[in-house]
């Protein structure tokens, strides 16, 4: 039996995040999946602050790399990170809602380019992150199972 | 009184680190600083570990952007990450004891550059980060006060 | 008398372009200018290939690098580059016509960002550019003197 | 027979530039050549100057990626740029001796990640770059014909 894209990049990032302890930790939501799209949500607390008072650009880049990480893994390829970049253009602080939309600019047979754009609950964009993932030639669940 | 640089440099990172959540939660140990340089250690909990059991790459970058920041800042001039790019060249699992050691490249009136290596127990690379940093103006602490 | 931005960005541009050797020599052309925006051509010449006959990355690295700097010179200010990257996503051949599309994506009193998509005749994706900018306290031309 | 990694280097270098007119055109020269390791010099000519009467930095990123492809051609194993990210430190002049040298930071089967540090004449450093290949399966020259 064919599963649809759609089907196919939403159990993937089911499979995906079943185990993910980083992901639930930090609390996000993943608000949409398409394939090589996808959106996410999270809220900056305080053990995420800097010395500034600020989010700490790690928090902000664990996200992008969060969201680059589920489109680059939603076509049932299980992929890793090789290198990312991040432009912090804003600060985000404490409360605020960052929503994080990933994607794919490119992807060939085994390397994918994807872009993330992260913005507050204002709309303003607070980083832009670029990630370069690499397939290492596993799929993420069984496609013959039927969907649990 | 003129301070020497070595003591502006841990003036300014106790100055840094004293309110900062992030690397405090993350159990960040700093084993060393110079003007331009030190070196942070990190323990890859299991809260950090992503769906494929291995350290998030978020986590590793937050390292890297703690130990960019301790060596951007230890001139006793406040200064923020305006981006930074990271090379993840291995995996890092739990329990491992990760090494990040900044140096600075370049550091102009304003702008500078900064390479730091990440390396785990077993002195193998784990990832190369690259942060660019930007002077907004400020001190970190009072000169002309003595250390406490 | 006030100028437009139109102008502003127009007369910025011409007068950048006026003595720059480099963009001439490559034949490049100017398509279109706004304000923090540009679109320029290049053809992909005998001597700008590799030993694989195709485009070597550093030509299509500066078709990249000079729309951005148009771009980011478009408001009479004048700007320089303090880091860029590039993606290769596909190769370009001999006679190709490459068009570099570039936008600001942040511009602050000093720094901006700005990224240029760099597309081949068939609409295909070449390569994707994005450059850091920093203004270093000029003007590019007389705003009190009538244009040329 | 065998050849040594020396001599695999030196031909697979020759085999990579001998059609290579870019790098040619440039009047690059190769001044050492190791298994991932080299250095290139190449001289700011007048043709190279943007409108600030410095080199455009489209001709230092082409310099520091021919050294780069030198570099990770030097495994007889064809290997193309699949990204690239540079850091101007210092402005380059009319006539300055640029020098490249590239170093491997990592080298799996498939990708490798590579260094190059640019500097003048006087050992000042005018540029970082950092580049990513990926091999595509292919040798430069026939290791069973005897060296020409």
């Amino acid at each position: 039996m064919e599963i649809s894209d759609q089907d196919r990049a939403e159990r993937s990032v089911k499979a995906l995040l079943q185990d993910d302890a980083a992901t639930q930790g930090l609390g996000m939501q993943v608000l949409a999946v398409e394939p090589g799209f996808t959106r996410l949500k999270m809220c900056v607390t305080q053990h995420m602050l800097n010395g500034f008072s600020t989010c700490h650009g790690g928090y902000i880049f664990t996200l992008g790399d969060s969201a680059f990480g589920v489109a680059c893994n939603s076509f049932n390829q299980m992929a890793v990170a090789s290198s990312a970049s991040i432009e912090f253009l804003a600060p985000a602080y404490l409360n605020d809602e960052l929503i994080a939309e990933a994607n794919v600019q490119s992807q060939g047979r085994k390397t994918g380019l994807y872009d993330v754009v992260i913005t507050n609950q204002n709309n303003k964009t607070i980083a832009l992150f670029r990630g370069r993932s690499h397939r290492i030639g596993k799929p993420l669940f069984d496609e013959s199972e039927p969907a649990q």
